[in-house]
Protein backbone atom coordinates (compact mmCIF):
# COMPACT_ATOMS: atom_id res chain seq x y z
CA UNK A 1 0.00 0.00 0.00
CA UNK A 2 1.73 3.48 -1.44
CA UNK A 3 -0.48 6.19 -0.22
CA UNK A 4 -4.26 6.83 1.15
CA UNK A 5 -6.84 6.13 -1.73
CA UNK A 6 -8.89 9.05 -2.42
CA UNK A 7 -11.30 7.22 -1.00
CA UNK A 8 -10.25 6.93 2.46
CA UNK A 9 -9.07 10.65 2.29
CA UNK A 10 -13.01 11.49 1.93
CA UNK A 11 -13.82 9.08 4.71
CA UNK A 12 -11.19 10.94 6.80
CA UNK A 13 -12.23 14.60 6.16
CA UNK A 14 -16.39 13.34 6.45
CA UNK A 15 -15.71 11.67 9.59
CA UNK A 16 -13.26 14.42 10.79
CA UNK A 17 -15.79 17.19 10.66
CA UNK A 18 -18.40 14.60 12.05
CA UNK A 19 -16.46 14.51 15.17
CA UNK A 20 -15.98 18.66 14.80
CA UNK A 21 -19.70 18.64 14.89
CA UNK A 22 -20.14 16.48 17.57
CA UNK A 23 -18.08 18.73 19.70
CA UNK A 24 -19.66 21.59 18.88
CA UNK A 25 -16.46 23.09 17.51
CA UNK A 26 -15.48 25.90 14.96
CA UNK A 27 -15.61 25.36 10.99
CA UNK A 28 -12.98 23.11 10.87
CA UNK A 29 -10.65 22.78 7.07
CA UNK A 30 -9.40 19.22 6.32
CA UNK A 31 -6.46 18.82 4.48
CA UNK A 32 -4.98 14.77 3.51
CA UNK A 33 -1.79 14.62 1.65
CA UNK A 34 -0.02 11.31 0.42
CA UNK A 35 3.40 10.66 1.85
CA UNK A 36 5.88 13.00 -0.42
CA UNK A 37 3.16 16.09 1.34
CA UNK A 38 0.98 16.04 -2.35
CA UNK A 39 -2.49 17.14 -1.83
CA UNK A 40 -4.92 14.26 -2.32
CA UNK A 41 -8.16 16.10 -0.65
CA UNK A 42 -9.33 19.07 0.97
CA UNK A 43 -12.43 20.78 2.67
CA UNK A 44 -12.69 24.02 4.10
CA UNK A 45 -16.25 24.68 6.04
CA UNK A 46 -18.64 26.89 5.69
CA UNK A 47 -17.28 30.72 7.43
CA UNK A 48 -13.96 29.82 7.45
CA UNK A 49 -10.84 32.57 6.87
CA UNK A 50 -9.03 32.60 3.33
CA UNK A 51 -5.75 30.98 5.03
CA UNK A 52 -6.67 27.96 6.59
CA UNK A 53 -5.93 25.66 3.35
CA UNK A 54 -2.37 26.80 4.35
CA UNK A 55 -2.38 25.91 7.59
CA UNK A 56 -4.31 22.42 7.29
CA UNK A 57 -1.69 21.61 4.50
CA UNK A 58 1.44 22.79 6.25
CA UNK A 59 0.52 20.86 9.50
CA UNK A 60 0.26 17.88 7.61
CA UNK A 61 3.47 18.37 5.34
CA UNK A 62 5.01 19.74 8.31
CA UNK A 63 4.51 16.75 9.97
CA UNK A 64 5.90 14.44 7.13
CA UNK A 65 8.50 16.60 6.62
CA UNK A 66 10.23 16.08 9.52
CA UNK A 67 8.72 13.14 10.57
CA UNK A 68 6.88 13.53 13.71
CA UNK A 69 3.03 14.85 14.59
CA UNK A 70 3.03 18.77 14.37
CA UNK A 71 2.43 18.34 17.87
CA UNK A 72 6.15 17.61 18.86
CA UNK A 73 6.93 19.91 16.18
CA UNK A 74 5.42 22.67 19.03
CA UNK A 75 7.27 21.24 21.71
CA UNK A 76 10.38 21.43 19.54
CA UNK A 77 9.38 25.40 19.20
CA UNK A 78 9.27 25.62 22.66
CA UNK A 79 13.01 24.28 22.85
CA UNK A 80 14.60 25.75 19.90
CA UNK A 81 12.14 28.36 18.35
CA UNK A 82 14.73 30.26 16.40
CA UNK A 83 15.43 26.54 14.46
CA UNK A 84 11.90 25.84 14.01
CA UNK A 85 11.33 29.89 12.74
CA UNK A 86 14.10 29.10 10.14
CA UNK A 87 12.28 25.79 8.48
CA UNK A 88 9.63 27.87 7.49
CA UNK A 89 11.08 29.38 4.64
CA UNK A 90 13.23 26.67 2.89
CA UNK A 91 9.77 23.82 3.15
CA UNK A 92 7.26 24.23 0.08
CA UNK A 93 4.37 24.13 2.61
CA UNK A 94 5.68 25.45 5.56
CA UNK A 95 6.11 23.89 9.11
CA UNK A 96 3.12 24.56 11.05
CA UNK A 97 4.64 24.04 14.97
CA UNK A 98 0.63 23.14 16.89
CA UNK A 99 -1.05 20.33 17.14
CA UNK A 100 -3.32 18.95 14.29
CA UNK A 101 -0.93 17.67 12.17
CA UNK A 102 -0.79 13.91 12.44
CA UNK A 103 0.93 11.30 10.20
CA UNK A 104 -1.19 8.14 8.64
CA UNK A 105 0.35 4.87 8.81
CA UNK A 106 -1.09 1.33 7.37
CA UNK A 107 -1.31 -1.98 9.53
CA UNK A 108 2.22 -2.57 8.40
CA UNK A 109 3.93 0.47 9.95
CA UNK A 110 4.27 1.85 6.76
CA UNK A 111 3.48 5.89 5.92
CA UNK A 112 0.77 6.50 4.04
CA UNK A 113 0.41 10.38 4.11
CA UNK A 114 -0.90 12.42 6.63
CA UNK A 115 -3.84 14.62 7.84
CA UNK A 116 -4.18 18.17 9.17
CA UNK A 117 -6.84 19.94 10.72
CA UNK A 118 -7.33 23.76 11.94
CA UNK A 119 -10.26 25.50 13.18
CA UNK A 120 -10.68 25.27 16.34
CA UNK A 121 -7.91 24.54 19.53
CA UNK A 122 -4.84 22.80 18.39
CA UNK A 123 -6.24 19.85 20.66
CA UNK A 124 -9.38 19.79 19.40
CA UNK A 125 -8.08 19.61 15.41
CA UNK A 126 -6.23 16.70 16.32
CA UNK A 127 -8.98 15.11 18.13
CA UNK A 128 -10.77 15.56 15.03
CA UNK A 129 -7.78 14.00 12.89
CA UNK A 130 -7.13 11.00 14.94
CA UNK A 131 -11.07 10.69 14.88
CA UNK A 132 -10.74 11.04 10.82
CA UNK A 133 -7.97 8.19 10.77
CA UNK A 134 -9.61 5.75 12.64
CA UNK A 135 -12.96 6.10 10.83
CA UNK A 136 -10.91 5.24 7.54
CA UNK A 137 -9.32 2.65 9.07
CA UNK A 138 -5.75 3.31 9.14
CA UNK A 139 -3.75 4.55 12.49
CA UNK A 140 -1.89 7.67 13.68
CA UNK B 1 -24.64 34.83 -1.93
CA UNK B 2 -21.01 35.80 -1.48
CA UNK B 3 -18.94 32.28 -2.44
CA UNK B 4 -19.58 28.17 -3.19
CA UNK B 5 -20.62 26.98 -0.10
CA UNK B 6 -18.50 23.35 0.21
CA UNK B 7 -22.01 21.34 -0.10
CA UNK B 8 -22.20 23.27 -3.40
CA UNK B 9 -17.65 22.66 -4.10
CA UNK B 10 -18.20 18.61 -3.33
CA UNK B 11 -21.07 18.51 -5.82
CA UNK B 12 -19.12 20.22 -8.39
CA UNK B 13 -16.37 17.93 -8.11
CA UNK B 14 -18.59 14.91 -7.64
CA UNK B 15 -19.98 15.58 -10.81
CA UNK B 16 -17.20 16.32 -12.53
CA UNK B 17 -15.45 12.95 -11.21
CA UNK B 18 -18.72 11.12 -13.15
CA UNK B 19 -18.33 12.89 -16.11
CA UNK B 20 -15.07 12.17 -16.77
CA UNK B 21 -15.71 8.40 -15.97
CA UNK B 22 -18.80 8.60 -18.18
CA UNK B 23 -16.03 10.03 -21.04
CA UNK B 24 -13.38 7.21 -19.97
CA UNK B 25 -10.93 10.34 -19.35
CA UNK B 26 -7.57 9.86 -17.13
CA UNK B 27 -7.22 10.59 -13.33
CA UNK B 28 -8.61 13.90 -13.03
CA UNK B 29 -7.74 16.50 -9.91
CA UNK B 30 -10.76 18.99 -9.36
CA UNK B 31 -10.17 22.45 -7.33
CA UNK B 32 -13.34 24.71 -5.97
CA UNK B 33 -12.29 27.86 -5.39
CA UNK B 34 -13.86 31.01 -3.44
CA UNK B 35 -13.97 34.42 -5.36
CA UNK B 36 -10.63 35.16 -3.42
CA UNK B 37 -9.14 32.42 -4.95
CA UNK B 38 -8.88 29.71 -1.99
CA UNK B 39 -9.33 26.53 -1.88
CA UNK B 40 -12.87 25.54 -0.71
CA UNK B 41 -11.89 21.99 -1.85
CA UNK B 42 -10.29 19.76 -4.01
CA UNK B 43 -9.97 16.03 -4.73
CA UNK B 44 -7.02 14.21 -6.64
CA UNK B 45 -8.36 11.10 -8.23
CA UNK B 46 -5.79 7.67 -7.09
CA UNK B 47 -2.93 7.36 -10.02
CA UNK B 48 -2.37 11.40 -10.63
CA UNK B 49 0.82 12.92 -10.65
CA UNK B 50 2.33 15.05 -7.44
CA UNK B 51 1.77 18.65 -9.23
CA UNK B 52 -2.08 18.21 -9.74
CA UNK B 53 -3.30 20.36 -6.92
CA UNK B 54 -1.13 23.38 -7.91
CA UNK B 55 -2.12 22.68 -11.64
CA UNK B 56 -6.01 22.79 -10.62
CA UNK B 57 -5.93 25.57 -8.37
CA UNK B 58 -3.99 27.46 -10.94
CA UNK B 59 -6.25 27.27 -13.31
CA UNK B 60 -8.99 28.31 -11.43
CA UNK B 61 -7.36 31.08 -9.43
CA UNK B 62 -5.76 32.18 -12.87
CA UNK B 63 -9.46 33.25 -14.58
CA UNK B 64 -10.41 34.87 -11.10
CA UNK B 65 -6.98 36.88 -11.32
CA UNK B 66 -7.44 37.93 -14.82
CA UNK B 67 -11.56 37.99 -14.96
CA UNK B 68 -11.70 35.74 -17.64
CA UNK B 69 -11.60 31.76 -18.18
CA UNK B 70 -8.26 29.65 -18.77
CA UNK B 71 -9.30 29.05 -22.02
CA UNK B 72 -8.87 32.43 -23.23
CA UNK B 73 -5.46 32.70 -21.10
CA UNK B 74 -4.48 30.11 -23.27
CA UNK B 75 -5.34 32.28 -26.47
CA UNK B 76 -3.86 35.30 -25.17
CA UNK B 77 -0.58 33.30 -23.82
CA UNK B 78 -0.33 32.30 -28.06
CA UNK B 79 -0.42 36.24 -28.93
CA UNK B 80 1.40 37.32 -26.11
CA UNK B 81 3.51 34.54 -24.60
CA UNK B 82 6.17 36.61 -22.74
CA UNK B 83 2.75 38.89 -21.28
CA UNK B 84 1.30 35.72 -20.15
CA UNK B 85 4.95 34.19 -18.51
CA UNK B 86 5.38 37.33 -16.81
CA UNK B 87 2.41 37.30 -14.94
CA UNK B 88 3.55 33.76 -13.03
CA UNK B 89 5.66 35.18 -11.02
CA UNK B 90 3.43 38.37 -9.32
CA UNK B 91 0.80 35.67 -8.65
CA UNK B 92 0.52 33.46 -5.61
CA UNK B 93 -1.41 30.37 -7.36
CA UNK B 94 0.27 30.80 -10.67
CA UNK B 95 -1.80 31.67 -14.39
CA UNK B 96 -2.26 28.36 -15.72
CA UNK B 97 -2.55 29.18 -19.72
CA UNK B 98 -4.58 26.36 -20.64
CA UNK B 99 -8.49 25.34 -21.14
CA UNK B 100 -10.40 23.54 -17.45
CA UNK B 101 -10.06 26.75 -15.56
CA UNK B 102 -13.49 28.17 -15.23
CA UNK B 103 -15.20 31.13 -13.27
CA UNK B 104 -18.37 30.62 -11.82
CA UNK B 105 -21.54 32.66 -11.12
CA UNK B 106 -24.57 33.09 -9.37
CA UNK B 107 -28.57 33.58 -11.06
CA UNK B 108 -27.77 37.11 -10.71
CA UNK B 109 -24.43 36.73 -12.62
CA UNK B 110 -22.35 37.66 -9.61
CA UNK B 111 -18.93 35.58 -9.24
CA UNK B 112 -18.92 33.02 -6.66
CA UNK B 113 -15.64 31.14 -7.10
CA UNK B 114 -13.85 29.23 -9.67
CA UNK B 115 -13.29 25.59 -11.00
CA UNK B 116 -10.02 24.34 -12.29
CA UNK B 117 -9.59 20.67 -13.84
CA UNK B 118 -6.23 18.87 -14.90
CA UNK B 119 -5.56 15.18 -16.11
CA UNK B 120 -6.99 14.82 -19.62
CA UNK B 121 -6.78 17.14 -22.57
CA UNK B 122 -7.45 20.85 -21.87
CA UNK B 123 -11.01 20.51 -24.05
CA UNK B 124 -11.85 17.57 -21.98
CA UNK B 125 -10.86 19.15 -18.41
CA UNK B 126 -12.66 21.84 -19.08
CA UNK B 127 -16.06 19.04 -20.22
CA UNK B 128 -15.85 18.25 -16.78
CA UNK B 129 -15.79 21.57 -15.02
CA UNK B 130 -18.86 22.47 -16.79
CA UNK B 131 -20.61 19.57 -16.20
CA UNK B 132 -19.68 19.89 -12.08
CA UNK B 133 -21.20 23.47 -12.12
CA UNK B 134 -24.51 22.76 -13.92
CA UNK B 135 -24.79 20.28 -11.59
CA UNK B 136 -24.43 22.47 -8.52
CA UNK B 137 -26.93 24.78 -10.29
CA UNK B 138 -24.52 27.33 -10.88
CA UNK B 139 -23.71 29.04 -14.41
CA UNK B 140 -19.94 28.98 -16.17
CA UNK C 1 -23.11 43.48 -1.50
CA UNK C 2 -19.77 41.60 -1.65
CA UNK C 3 -17.30 44.43 -1.33
CA UNK C 4 -15.99 47.24 0.15
CA UNK C 5 -16.46 50.03 -3.53
CA UNK C 6 -13.77 52.28 -4.13
CA UNK C 7 -15.87 54.78 -3.26
CA UNK C 8 -16.56 53.26 0.54
CA UNK C 9 -12.24 52.68 0.35
CA UNK C 10 -11.93 56.63 -0.54
CA UNK C 11 -13.87 57.52 2.43
CA UNK C 12 -12.21 54.97 4.71
CA UNK C 13 -8.97 56.13 3.62
CA UNK C 14 -9.97 59.92 3.97
CA UNK C 15 -11.51 59.56 7.53
CA UNK C 16 -8.23 57.86 8.31
CA UNK C 17 -5.67 60.78 7.70
CA UNK C 18 -8.19 63.28 9.02
CA UNK C 19 -8.08 61.28 12.27
CA UNK C 20 -4.67 61.03 12.21
CA UNK C 21 -3.79 64.72 11.51
CA UNK C 22 -6.80 65.61 14.21
CA UNK C 23 -4.83 63.17 16.30
CA UNK C 24 -1.42 64.82 15.29
CA UNK C 25 0.44 61.51 14.33
CA UNK C 26 3.36 60.55 12.50
CA UNK C 27 2.61 59.97 8.91
CA UNK C 28 0.20 56.97 7.94
CA UNK C 29 -0.22 54.46 5.16
CA UNK C 30 -3.71 52.91 4.73
CA UNK C 31 -4.88 49.75 2.67
CA UNK C 32 -8.46 48.85 1.78
CA UNK C 33 -8.76 44.68 0.69
CA UNK C 34 -11.74 43.25 -0.50
CA UNK C 35 -12.93 40.08 1.10
CA UNK C 36 -10.13 37.73 -0.69
CA UNK C 37 -7.13 39.94 0.37
CA UNK C 38 -6.74 41.73 -2.45
CA UNK C 39 -5.88 45.55 -2.27
CA UNK C 40 -8.83 48.29 -3.49
CA UNK C 41 -7.33 51.04 -2.43
CA UNK C 42 -3.69 52.73 -0.33
CA UNK C 43 -2.20 55.68 -0.04
CA UNK C 44 1.09 56.40 1.90
CA UNK C 45 1.41 59.55 3.43
CA UNK C 46 4.63 62.16 1.98
CA UNK C 47 7.45 61.13 4.02
CA UNK C 48 6.34 58.05 5.43
CA UNK C 49 8.99 54.98 4.69
CA UNK C 50 8.87 52.51 1.80
CA UNK C 51 7.90 49.37 3.28
CA UNK C 52 4.53 51.03 4.75
CA UNK C 53 2.74 49.44 1.96
CA UNK C 54 3.44 45.81 2.87
CA UNK C 55 2.79 46.57 6.29
CA UNK C 56 -0.66 48.34 6.20
CA UNK C 57 -1.79 45.26 3.45
CA UNK C 58 -0.40 42.64 5.43
CA UNK C 59 -2.17 43.83 8.53
CA UNK C 60 -5.22 43.94 6.82
CA UNK C 61 -4.53 40.68 4.70
CA UNK C 62 -3.79 39.14 7.60
CA UNK C 63 -6.52 39.63 9.84
CA UNK C 64 -8.90 38.20 6.96
CA UNK C 65 -6.10 35.46 6.24
CA UNK C 66 -7.32 34.43 10.29
CA UNK C 67 -10.42 35.77 10.57
CA UNK C 68 -9.55 38.30 13.94
CA UNK C 69 -8.53 41.54 13.49
CA UNK C 70 -4.23 42.13 13.93
CA UNK C 71 -4.55 42.58 17.50
CA UNK C 72 -6.14 39.24 18.31
CA UNK C 73 -3.48 38.21 16.02
CA UNK C 74 -0.79 40.39 18.75
CA UNK C 75 -2.19 38.55 21.24
CA UNK C 76 -2.04 35.28 20.00
CA UNK C 77 1.75 35.95 18.82
CA UNK C 78 2.52 36.80 22.25
CA UNK C 79 1.41 33.20 23.98
CA UNK C 80 2.58 31.60 20.88
CA UNK C 81 5.28 33.36 18.85
CA UNK C 82 6.72 30.46 16.86
CA UNK C 83 3.27 29.61 15.60
CA UNK C 84 2.71 33.01 14.75
CA UNK C 85 5.87 33.50 12.56
CA UNK C 86 5.45 30.20 11.17
CA UNK C 87 2.25 31.73 9.33
CA UNK C 88 4.35 34.12 7.49
CA UNK C 89 6.14 31.84 5.04
CA UNK C 90 2.48 30.38 4.24
CA UNK C 91 0.96 33.23 3.60
CA UNK C 92 0.97 35.82 0.69
CA UNK C 93 0.49 39.39 2.47
CA UNK C 94 1.96 37.80 5.30
CA UNK C 95 1.04 37.71 8.74
CA UNK C 96 1.74 41.65 10.93
CA UNK C 97 0.95 40.58 14.75
CA UNK C 98 -0.14 44.18 15.85
CA UNK C 99 -2.64 46.07 15.95
CA UNK C 100 -4.46 48.40 13.26
CA UNK C 101 -5.61 45.91 10.47
CA UNK C 102 -9.54 45.68 10.79
CA UNK C 103 -12.32 43.19 9.47
CA UNK C 104 -14.96 45.15 8.00
CA UNK C 105 -18.63 44.17 7.67
CA UNK C 106 -21.92 44.61 5.99
CA UNK C 107 -24.75 45.54 8.18
CA UNK C 108 -25.77 42.14 7.77
CA UNK C 109 -22.49 40.88 9.81
CA UNK C 110 -20.62 39.39 6.21
CA UNK C 111 -17.78 40.04 5.59
CA UNK C 112 -17.01 42.89 3.10
CA UNK C 113 -13.07 43.36 3.15
CA UNK C 114 -10.52 44.75 5.59
CA UNK C 115 -8.27 48.16 6.62
CA UNK C 116 -4.43 48.24 7.64
CA UNK C 117 -3.02 50.80 8.95
CA UNK C 118 0.76 51.59 9.64
CA UNK C 119 2.92 54.83 10.61
CA UNK C 120 2.61 55.45 14.17
CA UNK C 121 1.63 53.74 17.13
CA UNK C 122 -0.38 50.38 17.00
CA UNK C 123 -3.14 52.05 18.77
CA UNK C 124 -3.31 55.02 17.02
CA UNK C 125 -3.27 52.81 14.04
CA UNK C 126 -6.47 51.14 14.64
CA UNK C 127 -8.06 54.12 15.88
CA UNK C 128 -7.27 55.83 12.43
CA UNK C 129 -9.28 52.78 11.15
CA UNK C 130 -12.07 52.77 13.42
CA UNK C 131 -12.39 55.84 12.31
CA UNK C 132 -12.40 55.50 9.00
CA UNK C 133 -14.64 52.16 8.79
CA UNK C 134 -17.25 54.24 10.95
CA UNK C 135 -16.69 56.86 8.31
CA UNK C 136 -17.89 54.70 5.37
CA UNK C 137 -21.03 53.52 7.57
CA UNK C 138 -19.74 50.38 7.61
CA UNK C 139 -18.90 48.11 10.94
CA UNK C 140 -15.86 47.08 12.08
CA UNK D 1 11.71 67.64 -6.04
CA UNK D 2 12.31 63.74 -5.07
CA UNK D 3 8.92 61.51 -5.64
CA UNK D 4 5.76 62.44 -6.51
CA UNK D 5 3.52 63.67 -3.91
CA UNK D 6 0.71 62.02 -2.49
CA UNK D 7 -1.78 65.03 -3.99
CA UNK D 8 0.10 64.86 -7.05
CA UNK D 9 -0.55 60.67 -7.18
CA UNK D 10 -4.17 61.28 -6.32
CA UNK D 11 -4.42 63.54 -9.28
CA UNK D 12 -2.81 61.31 -11.51
CA UNK D 13 -5.60 58.43 -10.56
CA UNK D 14 -8.30 61.15 -10.49
CA UNK D 15 -7.48 62.32 -14.38
CA UNK D 16 -6.24 58.78 -15.20
CA UNK D 17 -10.10 57.58 -14.54
CA UNK D 18 -11.56 60.40 -15.74
CA UNK D 19 -9.91 59.52 -19.63
CA UNK D 20 -10.81 56.03 -18.98
CA UNK D 21 -14.47 57.32 -18.71
CA UNK D 22 -14.46 59.62 -21.35
CA UNK D 23 -13.55 56.62 -23.92
CA UNK D 24 -15.32 54.15 -22.16
CA UNK D 25 -13.21 51.95 -20.88
CA UNK D 26 -12.88 48.61 -19.11
CA UNK D 27 -12.63 48.87 -15.10
CA UNK D 28 -8.91 50.32 -14.65
CA UNK D 29 -6.60 49.68 -12.09
CA UNK D 30 -3.68 52.53 -11.23
CA UNK D 31 -1.11 52.22 -9.25
CA UNK D 32 1.57 55.52 -8.76
CA UNK D 33 4.65 54.46 -7.58
CA UNK D 34 7.66 56.07 -5.45
CA UNK D 35 11.73 56.41 -7.84
CA UNK D 36 12.43 53.60 -5.50
CA UNK D 37 9.68 51.43 -6.90
CA UNK D 38 7.48 51.25 -4.05
CA UNK D 39 3.99 52.42 -4.03
CA UNK D 40 2.22 55.63 -3.21
CA UNK D 41 -1.31 55.32 -4.14
CA UNK D 42 -3.27 52.85 -5.63
CA UNK D 43 -7.31 52.33 -7.03
CA UNK D 44 -8.86 49.46 -8.47
CA UNK D 45 -12.53 49.92 -9.95
CA UNK D 46 -15.24 48.15 -9.11
CA UNK D 47 -15.19 45.20 -11.38
CA UNK D 48 -11.71 44.83 -12.31
CA UNK D 49 -10.22 41.25 -11.33
CA UNK D 50 -8.30 40.20 -8.58
CA UNK D 51 -4.57 40.45 -9.58
CA UNK D 52 -5.05 43.84 -11.09
CA UNK D 53 -3.02 45.37 -8.06
CA UNK D 54 -0.18 43.09 -9.01
CA UNK D 55 -0.68 44.35 -12.71
CA UNK D 56 -0.75 47.56 -12.56
CA UNK D 57 2.46 47.68 -9.73
CA UNK D 58 3.95 45.59 -12.70
CA UNK D 59 3.77 47.78 -15.25
CA UNK D 60 5.46 50.40 -12.94
CA UNK D 61 7.70 48.84 -10.98
CA UNK D 62 9.01 47.07 -14.43
CA UNK D 63 9.43 50.55 -16.00
CA UNK D 64 11.98 52.29 -13.31
CA UNK D 65 13.59 48.31 -12.52
CA UNK D 66 15.20 48.95 -16.24
CA UNK D 67 14.68 52.86 -16.99
CA UNK D 68 12.14 52.54 -19.52
CA UNK D 69 8.57 52.58 -20.02
CA UNK D 70 7.34 49.27 -20.18
CA UNK D 71 6.25 49.76 -24.14
CA UNK D 72 9.82 49.73 -24.71
CA UNK D 73 9.74 46.47 -22.56
CA UNK D 74 6.99 45.09 -24.67
CA UNK D 75 9.15 45.78 -27.80
CA UNK D 76 12.41 44.05 -26.12
CA UNK D 77 10.15 40.74 -24.84
CA UNK D 78 9.31 40.28 -28.63
CA UNK D 79 13.42 40.13 -29.65
CA UNK D 80 14.52 38.72 -26.94
CA UNK D 81 11.71 37.00 -24.69
CA UNK D 82 13.76 34.39 -22.61
CA UNK D 83 15.73 37.60 -21.25
CA UNK D 84 12.80 39.59 -20.37
CA UNK D 85 10.83 36.16 -18.88
CA UNK D 86 13.96 35.65 -16.77
CA UNK D 87 13.87 38.58 -15.08
CA UNK D 88 10.17 38.69 -13.34
CA UNK D 89 11.93 35.86 -10.70
CA UNK D 90 14.54 38.06 -9.52
CA UNK D 91 12.69 41.55 -9.01
CA UNK D 92 10.28 41.90 -6.58
CA UNK D 93 7.20 43.61 -8.35
CA UNK D 94 8.02 41.54 -11.88
CA UNK D 95 8.76 42.85 -15.19
CA UNK D 96 5.09 43.05 -17.43
CA UNK D 97 6.45 43.51 -20.72
CA UNK D 98 2.82 45.60 -21.91
CA UNK D 99 1.99 49.34 -22.62
CA UNK D 100 0.69 51.18 -20.08
CA UNK D 101 3.54 51.65 -17.41
CA UNK D 102 5.09 54.87 -17.64
CA UNK D 103 8.55 56.61 -16.10
CA UNK D 104 7.31 60.35 -14.27
CA UNK D 105 10.14 63.21 -14.55
CA UNK D 106 9.93 66.48 -12.95
CA UNK D 107 10.33 69.77 -15.03
CA UNK D 108 14.12 69.13 -14.78
CA UNK D 109 14.20 65.73 -16.45
CA UNK D 110 14.92 63.91 -13.21
CA UNK D 111 12.54 60.97 -12.46
CA UNK D 112 10.40 61.39 -9.69
CA UNK D 113 7.88 57.40 -10.14
CA UNK D 114 5.75 56.13 -12.60
CA UNK D 115 2.57 55.30 -13.17
CA UNK D 116 1.36 51.95 -14.33
CA UNK D 117 -2.58 51.07 -15.55
CA UNK D 118 -4.24 47.91 -16.31
CA UNK D 119 -7.82 46.78 -17.13
CA UNK D 120 -8.05 47.79 -21.22
CA UNK D 121 -6.05 47.13 -24.08
CA UNK D 122 -2.45 48.00 -23.32
CA UNK D 123 -2.43 50.95 -25.28
CA UNK D 124 -5.62 52.30 -23.87
CA UNK D 125 -4.18 51.79 -20.64
CA UNK D 126 -1.12 53.76 -21.58
CA UNK D 127 -3.42 57.36 -22.72
CA UNK D 128 -5.08 57.19 -19.25
CA UNK D 129 -1.20 56.45 -17.83
CA UNK D 130 -0.56 59.71 -19.89
CA UNK D 131 -3.61 61.83 -19.52
CA UNK D 132 -3.37 61.38 -15.54
CA UNK D 133 0.41 62.82 -15.93
CA UNK D 134 -0.23 65.70 -18.03
CA UNK D 135 -2.98 66.51 -15.23
CA UNK D 136 -0.55 66.64 -11.92
CA UNK D 137 1.76 68.77 -13.92
CA UNK D 138 4.46 66.20 -14.79
CA UNK D 139 6.41 64.64 -17.75
CA UNK D 140 6.15 61.18 -18.83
Amino acid sequence: MGAITLDQANTIIAAAFAKGQELGLKPLSVAVLCPGGHLIAFQRADGASTLRPQIATGKASGALALGVNSRAIADMAADRPTFVASLGPISQGGIIPAAGGVIVRDSAGAIVGAVGITGDTSDNDETCALAGIGAAGLAA
